[in-house]
């Protein structure tokens, strides 16, 4: 199953348009061209339709609004949706702020995207069963465990039902589902948290994945895969070097480039639900 | 004194709002992670007070001014005092043009920060002393010597006391003063020049340790001995490798992750005038 | 011909403003610092003259365009070419958006750049003899080949002649030329195609060697030649480091802060034409 999509992925080299926020966005081109992506990333309102008709998906990240963005944001999605091109939607931080959930909220309300994809206070926040929130990290008392699980996923399909989209939660284990069936995928070290930016940089990797294949509930658990898989190789590698957090940052983005069909099939670790 | 104060930080984990310029930001997002602090950076008029109510200080840099964040720098500083948040101010390539003069005089003005560090150049210029600047680095004839270190601790002291701030002053050697006390620290590498934005995450740095500890003056003293010691070791690993810059910032990020207390305690070279 | 100006680049510590994307705007910082240079970026329309007016060139980059940066850019061209200053023309991803194509249009209309710099669909597009685009790549069909280069060289001098300008056109092989003279080289290696903003970094390292040196011609040629060697070296290397993308980028920027004069010379691929 996952091989194949990435096999599509290196095959098509699709073009991913990203709006997202000016801290990690070096962080996703690279990540983008490493997976065999192309990105473009544009987000003035005047040229945004054009730049969506051209790619293949669109990768939205709130990470650093602004009230131009926003605007520009708005009408690429539904450039994007008109055109059936795939969108992605990364809430970073909601929660922190009225600006951030009212966009937020009126983009999920408005649009319906295939992937919806954040950590899991943020997706409590959007399907309104939380309301704190610690910036753009998890609220320690949200935290997946294996106490939880179960009733994570049930929440989170509830959630994929009612937005008709695909919900990528991220943690210690992440879930991608549907309404119907839920991924739990075990890969990716802690170290990962050290680093800023491995949830956009997972965003742009889905927007990847997504535009070169069709099933996009697969195309999401080969992203996450391949992301933590990324971050357990790098770890180990990173004991080898003695390094600290930005070898691991590098070393992160050196394996997307590096991992090939058969280590990413061999790796996984996955639970369906 | 210096252990306790990485010691405090790294246990409260203080969320840090940054509002700095674009060139460097990941970078500054990446030092507050590996010290032991969370980043966020938000900018937008609309959030800026949300976000900074619910931090524990606030990093203004000026590096990439425009119009609309001088507004979101001005509302965000003001809401942070008025919650007795801490706020360090770095006047990025003030002297460089009118609106960078115009903006940090206003500032300076206006508001009592807990902390004003930039280089010499800017220092002076702020306290309206000279008027020269070579864009965002010092002066050659502004440098710190061994002749002219009592006459710069006297004019830092002075302009501390004008502030109601602590100075830090950055350079081959650098000064942290209120109006009584001054820390000359020796440590640091002159490779860091060769690096963008070591200043920057100084700042960004200085805002995680003032975060987490009550004495401004002993944080920032410790701000600035770790990121110059990770400059020492970065160096020290940077033979090894017969690497050039990019790697060195590299390692210098990586040893703000690894830099525990005995080594920070060991490691610096500090004197009290 | 090549190590006096890179001589003359180290000697001179030329300031470079640039502005640029906020996707590769780190990277260009970190380079121009490596080749000797000292950066600025700025891009607000009240302080770009100032800035433009105390640095030794300019470099505009329209990677992430925006209506506010636009009149920036404007305003600083202008200056720019009034005081005698020198300015690359990077029209990144000219063909994607109507928006990116009159800007650029418009730009090289107006003004009369010293060096127009950009991959061969982009300056087709520019030259009017081409309407396709694929984002920020160049397309299949337009790649330079043994077949057509002499055809291409043709085609560069012509645009040369037109916009009194330098023409760079990167690729497998590069071409530099005026409308009378072209060298195409053939350093370089295709693992830098696997890196984001090679070419942004090279439109900077351009603005660093012809604000230190009189020839502007020849100093196109020693950047290309330069960046072109670093992507060598640092592929030598990554295969001893058995790294990845990101590794590589890391080399690159390495490279360009260790490449002296001898091995400039030494490791040239030039041909005149």
């Amino acid at each position: 199953m996952l091989n194949e999509k990435l096999n599509l992925l290196k095959e098509k080299n699709p073009l991913v348009h990203c709006i997202t926020n000016y801290v990690t966005v070096n962080d996703c081109a690279n990540v983008l061209i490493a997976s065999g992506a192309s990105p473009i990333m544009a987000d003035d309102k005047k040229e945004v339709c054009d730049i969506t008709s051209i790619c293949s998906s669109l990768v939205i990240n709130i990470g650093t609004l602004n009230e131009s963005t926003i605007e520009a944001m708005y009408l690429s999605t539904k450039e994007a949706i008109k055109l059936k091109h795939k969108v992605v939607f990364d809430p970073v931080g909601v929660g922190a702020s009225k600006l951030r959930n009212e966009t937020a909220l009126t983009f999920i309300q408005q649009f319906t995207f295939n992937v919806i994809k954040g950590n899991i206070s943020e997706i409590k926040f959007l399907a309104n069963v939380a309301n704190s929130s610690r910036g753009v990290d998890a609220c320690e008392e949200d935290k997946i465990t294996e106490d939880n699980i179960h009733s994570v996923i049930k929440f989170a399909k509830e959630f994929a039902k009612k937005t008709k989209s695909i919900i990528v939660i991220t943690g210690e284990k992440d879930i991608v589902c549907n309404e119907d069936i839920a991924y739990v995928i075990k890969n990716g070290h802690s170290m990962m948290s050290n680093v800023s930016g491995t949830g956009c940089m997972l965003s742009a990797l889905i927007g990847a994945f997504i535009a070169a294949n069709d099933n996009d509930l697969e195309s999401c658990v080969a992203a996450v895969v391949m992301m933590g898989l990324s971050g357990e190789y790098a770890y180990e590698k990173l004991l080898e070097l003695d390094g600290g957090s930005s070898t691991y940052k590098c070393l992160l983005i050196d394996f997307i480039s590096k991992i090939d069909q058969a280590m990413l099939e061999k790796g996984a670790k996955i639970e369906v639900f």
